[in-house]
């Protein structure tokens, strides 16, 4: 294989390039050697080398613990428990929440195998403990796998004093009631709010 | 900026990925760190320091000339003249040229302030002079700067003794008439052919 069919069949396996779209990007890199090809070589190798799982939340970092765990000015009181980072960094982009977060590491799965040892339940449990904590925010999605994962978490956290409370479902901001879904309909009839 | 915010930027700059796909591409990275990211690394770094453009013929590779242009089992008797890599690698994946290349960079574009001068148009009379070579075979885009290139190409070709053609005209095999285009279908019927 040359160096040119390898940089393709690689970048082919990033999620949303296929192979059509690696060669465009690879014509593209080659056609950008010192602005964009170089630079993303070496961020690519520094991110893999530094960016690692903060140990508190789970959260990607380069800094030990990260950026998020270390803020002083964030509210330790409130931990927002979320599946993955990507969930994390879509909270974060709303710039509305001020608290600390936990990273489950994805859901509770039969059919995967996969049970709550192989999510970070254990750090949330501990971290549940600390007197400083007064909510527990469960920001699952609301899948299946994301409500049982839930549930699960509500029945190990029922012993603790921490409230512990979730996102609200309702019709999304911008959103047409006559292309909502049944289920999210009857969420936000039930959750209605007096104005 | 972290490393993985930088990361997530210059991921964006690739076609094909925008800032929702690059989040998501560097994650996958980070959770294949050893699989994907570190060849990947590699892989940019070493096709950024190696790959080239052929003097001869234009194409990209890694060897000076490029593999098409060195293998012997070649003819040299055709030429075949595309617009970019890009053209070559689609009409090498077919299997059914085993003449060899020239990539002329682009087409001419007076929008674009795009002459002559700017193509590898220099090189391709060169090697059009050369009397091993037969047959020019002209695969610029059915486009109207890339049929302005061809008729450019023609022109300057005109004083030689080599064959000149160019790509047919017709139906996509597979394609059905009801959804082709008139220009496309009119070409078909003026180059229709006895069974």
């Amino acid at each position: 294989m040359t160096d040119l069919e390898r940089l393709i069949q690689l970048l082919a396996r990033l999620p949303g390039l296929g192979p059509r779209s690696a060669r465009r990007a690879a014509l593209h890199l080659l056609r950008k050697r010192e602005a964009l090809m170089l630079p993303l070589a070496d961020a690519i190798a520094e991110a893999a080398a530094k960016v690692r799982p903060c140990t508190i939340c789970g959260n990607l970092d380069a800094t030990e613990p990260c950026a998020i765990c270390a803020d002083p000015r964030r509210d330790d009181g409130l931990i927002c428990v979320v599946e993955q980072v990507g969930d994390l960094w879509a909270l974060e982009r709303t710039g509305s929440y001020r608290g600390r977060y936990h990273v489950l590491g994805g859901t509770l799965s039969a059919l995967d195998g996969i049970g709550p040892d192989q999510l970070n339940v254990a750090g949330l449990l501990r971290r549940a403990a600390d007197p400083k904590v007064r909510e527990i925010i469960l920001a699952t999605g609301a899948t299946v796998d994301g409500q049982t994962t839930a549930h699960y978490l509500i029945d190990r956290l029922s012993g603790s004093a921490v409230t512990i409370t979730r996102l609200a479902h309702g019709v999304p901001v911008g959103g047409e009631l006559d292309y909502l879904d049944d289920g999210t309909l009857t969420a936000a009839l039930k959750a209605r709010r007096p104005l």
